[in-house]
């Protein structure tokens, strides 16, 4: 029994050496990732036990994503599929001012025909908590109906709920992810919003702190972190507004730094933190995953306490 | 104004290193590799001026592929397409019992969707060779009628054409490729058939020699080249059978040797030689091919050559 | 509740590119294997739940292990350790007349010190079958002793067990190892035996089908499998001998050969397999291994069956 | 017919991995680069058809170059030559205060015998444009000759004239260049000049904008352009000074930077935009390359204008 | 004859790619590395002849040391050991939060049961300066008493000595390095000492400069040298100290920075130079030891002299 | 003092991976490799001291050689050189019918101006045994003069030689070859002649037998050894012949067997073993060089015994 439960898609990232372009690249890197088996190995790495649900094709490739999630511990619990592909991504690194690029292929992939009764339904109902985020649902019709579904049945159950908005111009409309989402909303329990999702997508025009304020009594939320780059993070939780500075870092790779703050976020509030000693490990997590390649934030819980260092003592209390 | 003209699929392949299964790899070699530019390449490089039609996705994928084949010199005349994937393939080497094994992942690539008045007719018009094989149509529907219309287009300007069977199973059954293929073949001056193919395909249970004979008779082609394997190769030609037997290899990587038997064929007719002179010329291209990396055959003609060795002079005469 | 536990331990692999010698190699490729963890994972693979038992240092070393036996799904349950060293080896490829190199450097490994009341008692009684080595008792005293006690313990519970001889000369000499062993052997249900080794260790001079009668009459063995390199292998069981050639393989590793046949066996066995069958997927599995770097036989139960091909039929009646 | 021609050696660069050094390397990274066909290429990719002529040796290793260079689409018009060198040059980076360092090994380059005459002065003549640079008449007495040559022939022709003085202290002291360079400068239209050459090679002592000027008075030149590394460059043209800040860039290696921009400047000259816009290509041009591994800018039109960005559409009016 | 000598431990080093976890690498770079070999190489590489006397396991481990320190013309003087293993260390390059991080696998490793008389005693006696450092005596109680009986046979045989204090937490405490080492010091001429060791080990509350007064005047040593990060370093010597600031380095592995800076002093010292200007020489080296990786100073005295520049003419008068 | 002492140029080798061309390689292999110093390390590493002279570029590619050989213990004794370039061969491995290919890029290389008075003569005349080879002498006409002054220092001295003809038909014709070597013979002591280079320069038609009876007599040489490829090689020597077959090997990399073959011959000759043992080294020395990467037979004495096996014994009698 799982405390943690995710549901989403997880691709094949192949990217070229740093410095190189996909036109003429000769090597590529290749590893899985996806945001939310990203939430479930790091919160699996600080100590929750965590299950990652989704439909895979019954391929090298499939096995490909299985191997490289399992291989951090994680209960993966699949769909194996005779139909559909495996969703990939090329990444290519790049200093400013030419980005780093993502270039997706995940058309037909095999996730985006999942039907809520081939998953594991009953891990969703027993565990503690369920996880996914506003890409699932904008990778398919199928995908938006499962997902109001899957809510729906860890709502029933009891699990408790969290959702992050996660919005992805190549996927959907701004218009088309709000009508969407703000229905998905009432289910969840623990939103995480980016700042520049909700200036995007919900055109929200004031600061995030009133932001944060504004969902949780639109939706009846429980929790609602807002996320802010470089400005750092806010959580409202029980009408308190708790901010998190970023820690510094020398990123080596920055994809993943928001799952891996979710990631950490839920497992400390699943192992009974307060929410202020849990958007601390959120926060110090983030930073360690960017110094680490690749999307998964291959971290232990006494790195991430290391980061945090002495205050967290005064914290603890 | 090129002597040969090819139409079709060039995919992206993505292959681990030998001994490493895709399920695990970490790393993965990048190339490009497509039937029809594989045969217009090895032509290009043994003396004819080549160039390849297709319709590829404008994106870095698509600049890999194209970037991938001008390397060799080969003309490269596309449509850029917005829409569309760019097909992609896995390459997995393994030596008996396991095998190696291909994972093709083309669905929805954007060659797929090629009308004949995308493409630069005027080229096929004013070649002295058109080429296209048995994997084209077999890729959509759009691309069986406008493999159909080229192969016209080609016939009414006078310009000759030749095509390569090639069947693959995972593309369509033996019964779809028979009834499509023997409609093409009216349209084609040399066909070249793997015997094997004859055997799935048209169901042929006779010899190499009789194979070539019935099918020069009932669709009246000038040119049937009948390749076997390690037993070598034949070609019916003026009511004459040409053998050639393989030159023996040390095999690095067997991909493309069909190809290059065909573009080094192809392009010592286009120069003038014989057909006797030219299965030779085929049959050392794909010895060298077999000692090379990836499906293209990276060779020169003084390498060829230097291959057929002294023999070839009394053949020349 | 695994079908198949195993106890044992399981080193980092260091080896040098082809061609290259330690003295001088400037890379190492670096992965995980261990002959009970092979075995376990083989089993997992093809389609038994196994579970491996150890102690590792709670270091990135230790995780090294851990996470590449992790991503075949195995169940790894071990004592993470705060004394104690990683086993390592290094390997050196080479064809004759140098032969493939190990050098072995696990002095003070952790997994020397455990003790039978460290480790998940509870889920070598609740499997149907346990296995480990000839490689454990040889590697400490305590392991002489804790190897005695688990089969015990297995024993007891009513937990068949499995136990393959694997004698290594670089840590004991034939009469320790006999010693040892033979007071082990009584203990054993399926006694898995290189021919080599019953010459080296027993000084046994006749041949591999009267050394199967042998034993299982002497130690009262269920099942004697003896392995006989490239004249094939063959299983005693009630009184019935079973021969079973080798399939022939190009082999890129052939490191965990014996490993991969005796995995195969096994889950065979808890499928409910015969055991001509089970030899049989034991072979094939043995040659699908060599053609793979690495220990490990990264293979699916199709790709074995394959191999068996078309006379399997026949057998499985 | 192209809209640009240049003429120039290009080289074989070997370099180390970052942090190694030549002196202990074991692998080296391989790739082609020439400060004319860098520009020849960037002008390619920036819309312009382009052409790049020279002589290179009849062996793999000119076909390595002429292989690196075509995969851009630039045409490549060259001598094959029996004799001589294929010149190759060691890149080691290396940070501050160590430096990035290149080590020539050019003596004896079949590039440095090419005679006028061999040449496909007909590709000069029919051009727009017309590109050598300082590096050209630096490397042999012949190449001195040559090159006024060329500028002759194209100044006969109509085709207009581009120099970038691009001054190497281990080609010739900077006295021998400044008297062979002015002797050029009549014949150039679009003179580019480093402002640090100026100062070595000119002994000119006053700031870039004068320096513009009196070149311009001097030589009767169309367009002068001075570049000033971090400082920015100016464009003199019709009596006008043009100045254009750099854009900022991570820099992963900076070689190739100027021809990047001076590539990117004749694209949109030659395009029909103003000097000002055309600076401004340049200079984007110039920092996406310094994210870019090699001496190519692997850049598309589209990416250079999103870092040039809005302000652009003011000025494109 | 050398003109140094150095003893100690040297071990084999293995890191995963920049950005890479040990828990999750597939590859590792692979180099020999140790304080007082580096120390050597230095001295070696800026003009001094000198000598590393250790023991190494006669195996292809011992044999790869070896031959890593050979390639920079050390004279490298060794006993061949059947017994003890070969120390490794693994290195995780990581930047801020995560760090650098080193995991020590040195347990039982030959060097430590080193014997006086084991070595090559008269390379000490005829040499000018004896070097080991706090590393030696701290890995083995054996070693404790080596190190004391080297630094005594060098004095006796009139050899100056050097010691650089290198207090490792992983090997010791404060209190047991401090006993031992101030029981050496007496026997030293050269004493570098890290400042933040100095507040480690000898629980020392002033400054850097007083320190060095009060070590010279407590152990009657002729040098006393401070080194304090990236707040430079200074000498204390003839009753003078000389200051000197660090150069500005882009650092790609700051592994080895402190036996670069010593291993140039003391060349420089042996080579005649006064303190000020051998301070220079260390202060440069190290500054281009950061920009290399690996531990060794892969540098050339022309390199040194190069950062070091113009002001050193004023310098060396 | 040396046992052995060798001149002769050793070149930086490039070579692209397995299966890859020059023409599109991407990496390439980089070590140092030259007849004379492969004769000197095999030498070395099989107990002679041996000492390779020689003229490199005072630049990072003549230290790249000096490194790689410095690392297999050799003794360089060099003069450093302004001028000259260092020579460079690239490698492409290739399999039948492609063969492996050598492009050769020594023109000006700075050995070739190498005057007998810059080497370390005295090293010679201290030397129990010279070594050169047919490849110095081809490569200048400076070098033509100073291997025979070398021969006659040798000589006058009453140190023996050795010379192993090594025709390389790209750097001079058969009758020059025969011109000059047959003016060296007299000053040799020990020759080495593969049979088929007896074949091309001296245009010798009988077999290898009368050979070297002929050459013995003829220039009156102590020992003649001729090789003969798979057919083994011969020994005259006291007026018997010695015959040796070679021992079968799984070849990596063929270059440099012929050296290894030398080198070992040498040394044992050198370590007091008669000639039918020391060519029993040679053929086993020359069967493991054929297992490793690179020029160089990184070996141990004890691996070479172990090849040579149990019949030594009776030999070594």
């Amino acid at each position: 029994m799982s405390d943690l439960v995710t549901f989403g898609e997880t691709m094949l990232r192949l990217s070229p050496p740093q410095g190189e372009r996909v036109e003429t690249a000769r090597e590529l890197e290749f590893r899985a990732a996806g945001a939310e088996s990203n939430v479930a190995i790091t919160a699996e790495r600080l100590g929750a036990v965590a299950t990652w649900l989704s439909k895979v094709p019954d391929s090298p490739l499939g096995r490909r994503v299985v191997s490289g999630l399992r291989q951090h511990g994680l209960d993966v619990d699949v769909v194996w599929s005779d139909g559909g592909r495996q969703g990939t991504y090329y990444l290519e690194y790049g200093g400013d001012p030419r980005g780093t690029k993502v270039i997706y292929d995940r058309q037909g992939a095999a996730v985006q025909t999942t039907q809520p009764q081939e998953l594991n339904l009953a891990a969703i109902r027993n565990a503690r908590l369920f996880y996914t985020s506003g890409i699932t649902p904008a990778l398919s019709n199928q995908l938006r109906e499962t997902t109001a579904q899957l809510l729906k049945v860890a709502k029933e159950a009891g699990t408790k709920t969290a959702f992050d908005v996660n919005y992805r111009s190549s996927l959907w409309s701004p218009d088309e992810a709000r009508q969407t989402l703000t229905r998905l909303f009432p289910a969840v329990d623990i939103l995480v919003i980016p700042f520049r999702d909700a200036q995007t997508v919900l055109n929200y025009e004031r600061d995030p702190r009133q932001l944060a304020h504004h969902l949780a009594a639109e939706y009846n939320l429980q929790t609602v972190i807002v996320t802010n780059g470089e400005r750092g993070s806010l959580a409202w939780h029980d009408n308190t507004v708790h901010e998190q500075d970023i820690y510094d870092a020398d990123t080596h790779d920055a994809i993943g730094t928001g799952d891996a703050f979710v990631g950490a976020f839920l497992a400390r509030r699943l192992a009974g933190d307060g929410v202020t000693r849990a958007m601390r490990y959120g926060a110090a997590t983030a930073s360690l995953k960017r110094t680490i390649a690749g999307d998964i934030a291959t971290v232990t819980k006494s790195e991430v306490e290391s980061v945090i260092g002495d205050d967290m003592e005064e914290i603890s209390r």
